[in-house]
């Protein structure tokens, strides 16, 4: 909050100085004014459209180690990432839970959008179950235009933490029921959609594609079609469940770049401006999994969204852009069993996750095929001991012993490390770009974003 | 590097507004004109001090447990740590080494110290092994009094970057040496060593103790001599090697805090200013060790450290003080092996590190009633499994393999995982107060310190 202080407290303060001593002016260049007055025009704008994305379990190690993965080994210096840049501090993740206090996604999303700490599982409900006003709705009572991105099920409880109230972030079905029957101002509350999750919108008790549709949505189900729709309201469900990760995806699938350009370019035709959560699911998910292979990929997929809503807002001059965690996971570190090295070449090495090259190897795929068909031997050698290690895992013809003795070579060839298969409780990484960018710096907390949100919403003229 | 630019530019702007518009001036309160101006006086007010902190090994699992670890579990929020109000951004540690993209702590103390990438194990040292100047060596070129305090051997990696050059951190005889033989304009470089490491001073080649104190030096090594003794110029050594751990420290042994201060007492008596480095050296060998108690023993005494420079800083109003870490240890996460907790309390029952119980073990003493007598068993109370598993341990009368049992049983109950014996390359938080701590906001590197320093210290007048 430093900077914004500064600023409306210096005005003054050189107003008066100039009355009382004057006759400074003239050592003055107009480049230099028009920089400053650029700069302070830049953090006072208002604000008309909120870019809010959130990397699933993406800790500090996820940001650094994708950096070195992303490094170009020819150059003396790492390249930064895109995320670089706009670092402007820290937030704490712990949750409000009887039993657990670290967090979850769905409490974490929770503190993020509404400003109230609460329990795992809880969706837009605080400890009492009682539902809790999210910055989503507080957009749209604005009447901004809204959106939800992931690359999980669009119900899952990131995306739904913003969307929806429910005392269970399992009950996906009912999310997707929030989706569609919770009203603001007799209007649908979201507008843009898009992700995966089909299953728990086309249900035997219900036809909720059907629904928005008759409502005035499109409805799409690949890239080809979301790209030719042009509809300000819009669903879009990719997958039944999950998106596939970014190295494993068919060309039919967007990437979440793709969906949060196509999010974007629909929100932006709204004069009141729009709010826009955008998700990258499944670095938590590889991280559950400790599967570095699949955090990269997905790291990708994020920072490639990133890049997008950071480059729209660049342009647009009243967005502003906030990007962070929700937690991190896997206790994945740079560097394990004594290793002074992290390798990110083994990584690239990887045309698809171990997840894929383990269903088609339990689908009856030849194991040495199999792994020299989707791991670039030039980068990686697999040696003989690495293959015989799958093809002895193969034996129980369970994707999960086969996907875990991939992710085992992965792990030892990149020297990481792991400590769980579930969260861990490390401030993560907060990273802010365009106007009232400086009300996030420094050690916040995961409510403090919806808190400033709230605030800064209430500040704008709709 | 923003709020440095706004402060700058936005005078001029302001004249220029002022003598065109004018007439606003009536609308200020004397209050904001007051509060304005001190806060653009405290950050371009000339620097007449550096006090430059490093906690050794000190990720931000470290600086995140430690909140968790020291929380007041009566209230509802987690109460803050001293470093989290300062917190300014992260730091990039990886160093230049042909072999290891990994960080050892003389490269990246080399690398804060001098602002040169270099080989794991240099000391003051390019990678072509060539003496570089550190910013202690720039601060006595400008006539300031210096100084370096550790916890471990003064001649350790970290202390020893910034005060002297080898090829290898191993030296730490000749590092001793180098303390007392290189001169600044004729002069002693360093005025107050405070530390372990006495064993590398009295020597059967040379006894270097008798050496400073001919050249005026005090020399104390206990507590007691310390804070009797007034010279600006002293060296004091408290240990063979590396000091006990706090929680195992006798009346004798000096805190990190009782250092800090005795070194600010006598460095801010010179009228030129000082530059002093501290360093919380043992999180990183707690880190190494995976012993989670031992970690947050040596970020308490670190964290006591911290404030007082602080608030000496705040009294001063001419000092900058950087906190922060030169890479992170042990892989250390808050939360392991799927639990989805990490918890405190059974760390505040050990009254001692499982190191000094180990040793007592090894030496002779009974295992149960060692435990029971340096563990509390109202915050921990041992199963006899527990007890058992340092029982069978201590079978082989190693302290190795009792340290670990004991350890384990800690990071058991409080859910700590560790991936490593070694260090991990994520960035590391980066925290500043004073005058120009905006110099050190967002994303650096850890180059970046000595390249601000020498940048601030070249516009002292002295």
């Amino acid at each position: 909050m430093l900077k914004n202080k500064i600023t409306k407290k210096l005005i003054p303060v050189c107003v008066v100085s100039t009355l009382a001593l004057g006759g400074l002016a003239a050592t003055i260049t107009n480049t230099n004014v028009q920089a400053a007055e650029n700069e302070r025009n830049n953090d006072n704008r208002e604000i008309k459209n909120v870019i809010f994305l959130i990397g699933d379990g993406m800790g500090s190690t996820y940001t650094s180690g994708y950096r070195y993965f992303k490094d170009d080994s020819s150059t003396d210096a790492v390249e930064r990432t895109v995320f670089d840049k706009y670092l402007v501090g820290q937030q704490m993740t712990y949750p409000e839970d009887p039993t657990q206090n670290v967090t979850d996604s769905a409490s974490a999303a929770t503190a993020m959008s509404a400003g109230v700490k609460t329990y795992n599982a809880a969706i837009g409900v605080d400890n009492d179950k009682s539902k809790v006003k999210t910055v989503l709705e507080a957009a749209k009572e604005k009447g901004k235009a809204t959106g939800l991105v992931a690359t999980s099920e669009i119900t899952h409880a990131t995306p739904a933490s913003f969307g929806a109230h429910d005392e269970n972030r399992k009950n996906m079905n009912a999310i997707a029921d929030d989706y569609y029957d919770e009203l603001v101002n007799g209007k649908h509350k979201i507008d843009v959609l898009l992700g995966g999750g089909s299953s728990n919108f086309v249900r035997p008790d219900r036809d909720l594609t059907e629904e928005f549709q008759k409502s005035g949505f499109s409805y799409v189900t690949n890239k080809e079609q979301l790209s030719k729709d042009e509809n300000g309201q819009v669903l879009g469900l990719f997958a039944s469940g999950g998106l596939p990760k970014m190295i494993d995806r068919t060309e039919e699938v967007p990437s979440l770049q793709d969906m949060t350009t196509s999010a974007i370019q629909r929100l932006s035709k709204d004069k009141d401006g729009f709010f826009l959560m955008v998700e990258g699911s499944q670095v938590d998910w590889a991280g559950h999994d400790n599967d570095i292979v699949g955090a990269m990929s997905e790291m990708e997929d994020f920072e490639k969204a990133a890049k997008a809503a950071i480059e729209y807002a660049k342009k647009d001059k009243h967005t502003l852009v906030v990007i962070t965690a929700d937690h991190s996971t896997g206790g994945y570190s740079i560097g394990a069993d004594g290793n002074y090295n992290w390798f990110g070449q083994p990584l690239k090495a990887a045309k698809r996750t171990p997840d894929f090259m383990a269903a088609e190897i339990a689908k009856g795929a030849d194991v040495e095929k199999t792994l020299k068909t989707y791991i670039d031997q030039k980068l990686l050698a697999l040696t003989t001991q690495e293959i015989q290690s799958v093809k002895d895992a193969a034996t129980t013809k369970k994707v999960t012993d086969i996907d875990n003795a991939i992710e085992e070579i992965f792990n030892e060839r990149s020297h990481t490390g792991w400590t769980t298969g579930g969260h861990t409780g490390e401030d993560v990484p907060v990273y802010a770009y365009g106007p009232h960018k400086e009300r996030f710096v420094g050690q916040i907390d995961n409510t403090d974003h919806a808190k400033i949100l709230f605030d800064l919403l209430g500040k704008t003229k709709k």
